[in-house]
């Protein structure tokens, strides 16, 4: 069995609940001959690392070090790992492990994330009971097939918001089928929502921006979108309603709002919910029967749509808005995405953090 | 302009809320050149029937003749049509009148039901004021664009109910694809249930039929179901959990039920709303998240998906289970139909009301 490089793991990593996370280490597993040892330069902030931090979306594993938009070169790599070498420079997202087998009923239908087996980037544990440390660290060990090449024309730190963010908003486009000429409506202009403009008009779609922050407005048009909709103004949503073949909703909007929402689609429009509302989402049965409107999540995507979300901004030069902090200022840069202050997404850097 | 040869339309109509229908007439609206005059001799009780008695959807306008699952022959038709003759068989179902124009939005692209300028079969007003009157009648006069020819091999008797219950079920296995292979479940077995079972396993689905009246399990079997579960049974719904590609939910199910509806479907499933539950649907967010399940509904369908239901009926043997009243019993019938004794659907004859 090849060793790894780094024997220990330093990062940073929150011992309990809150926004607080502190210099820690531990010892990686050992490398399996399909592994592969990366060394981390970019990890990006999303929005689940402070849901976990904080312990929003149910227990969390402490002491846990969370980052699950990784990009970082190969320093390592076990003895059947063949699509890689040393220095590649590669992408993890938010899995990095599920079976892979062809009888699985996940796996075996590239639903790679839905595996029984699935072990998530952090606040998650291997089948030998070990927990999986994320991003916000020097290094990470991880199943070569949870890697992805970042493409030659993508500036390194531009890569991480794709590997979760990217591939969130792109996947349910590619599953639903978004195409030329579709009216897709984009709820909540954040990290999710920017990459989401430009995915949707690089497939041709007639793009509309719904923000309650009116200062959005020209960013949005620049990012590709068509019409940008103030949702304070309610001339301006009345101009768009029942006008939407689909909505991706990546803010946390009340669950009150459905109905609303159902209103501006078109019939047998689809919404997508790609954030989590708290509390239960609730409309009038008679809305979805009379508009035949569809409601439906989802959830990152498998390693083929990873694939396919990188490849794309490729070539569509799609590319996320960031915020750079070294990642010794990752306290500041959490508190400042938990007050929605990003614009749009904060990419850790840790050169200097050795 | 053709006259129609009855001048006054004798029927069943109530007069005020609640489920009480008496004898009352009223003068037929002229027949215009694209109409057609059918002399009633079938019609089937629909569930919307009683909502509209009952009030239970809105204002109903009094009297009030409903009834929107006709069948009967061509007595009269004006200059323009010229796709019947006097002495067909046809049905009309839950539309009279759309637009029918091709840069409506609604019926330019088949969804003729979602035109602003539907008139419905009754509780629906004509462009001039005139309230449409539906089925408990002798007659109705309709636009000959919304009557359907009933074809040979379908007995009268059972042609009323495919005209609303058969198309409201079969319409959204169209729109959604259902095809060979696919496991459709069913909850509720009743007048859309038992027709809905007949339909998924024509175009070749694995059918699960849903419901808490275990008696019914022998006639799910032979209507086409491989499966019957007993939803009281917990053994026999986890037995069933995370299998099925679409539902389609016949019954008025408790709001509440709908988490336990997503965790008996597959991946990206599809949950179809076709009974219109008291209050409003509520469930959690991340259940659609993380199944990717899809949650819509679906009303009635246009003519060219009636046209389908009745043809795809014929060719396949899709029959009803009905229960006959002459419509000089109708009001037994409505009262049996309120409390769920119908197996499955009721058909009010017409011959000896004159």
């Amino acid at each position: 069995m090849v060793q790894g490089k780094i024997s220990e793991i330093h990062g940073w990593a929150a011992t309990g609940p809150g926004l607080k996370v502190e210099p820690w280490s531990y010892t990686p597993r050992p490398l399996g001959d399909g592994d592969i040892e990366i060394k981390i330069e970019y990890s990006g902030i999303c929005g689940s690392d402070l849901h976990t931090l904080k312990e929003e979306l149910g227990p969390t594993i402490f002491p846990a070090i969370v980052g699950h938009e990784i990009v970082g070169r190969v320093i390592t790599k076990g003895s059947k790992v063949t699509e890689f070498k040393e220095g590649d420079l590669v992408g993890v997202g938010a899995q990095v492990y599920s079976c892979l087998q062809g009888d699985c009923k996940a796996c075996g239908h590239n639903l790679d994330p839905h595996c029984p087996k699935s072990v998530y980037t952090y606040n998650s544990k291997y089948a030998d009971g070990q927990p999986a440390q994320g991003g916000y660290a020097e290094a990470v060990r991880v199943d070569a097939s949870f890697a992805f090449k970042i493409p030659d024309n993508i500036d390194p730190i531009h890569a991480p918001p794709l590997m979760c963010a990217g591939v969130t908003v792109f996947a349910p486009m590619l599953r639903k089928g978004v195409k030329k000429g579709d009216r897709v409506g984009i709820v909540g202009i954040g990290g999710l929502g920017h990459l989401a403009i430009q995915y949707a008009h690089a497939l041709g779609a007639d793009v509309v921006a719904f923000s309650h922050s009116p200062n959005k407005r020209q960013q949005c048009l620049e990012l590709g979108a068509s019409k940008f909709v103030d949702t304070s103004d309610k001339s301006e949503v009345d101009a768009v309603r029942h006008t939407l073949d689909y909505l991706f909703i990546t803010s946390n909007s009340k669950s009150s709002q459905y109905g609303e929402f159902i209103s501006w689609m078109a019939f047998e429009g689809t919404i997508v919910l790609l954030a989590i509302p708290e509390g239960h989402m609730t409309f009038a049965p008679f809305d979805i029967i009379s508009t035949e409107v569809s409601i439906t999540g989802s959830m990152i995507g498998g390693i083929q749509v990873l694939k396919k979300t990188l490849e794309f901004a490729s070539q569509n030069n799609i590319r996320p808005i960031i915020e750079k902090y070294p990642i010794s200022q990752v306290n500041e840069a959490l508190q400042r995405m938990n007050e929605g202050q990003a614009r749009y997404r904060i990419v850790l850097t840790h050169e200097i953090s050795g």
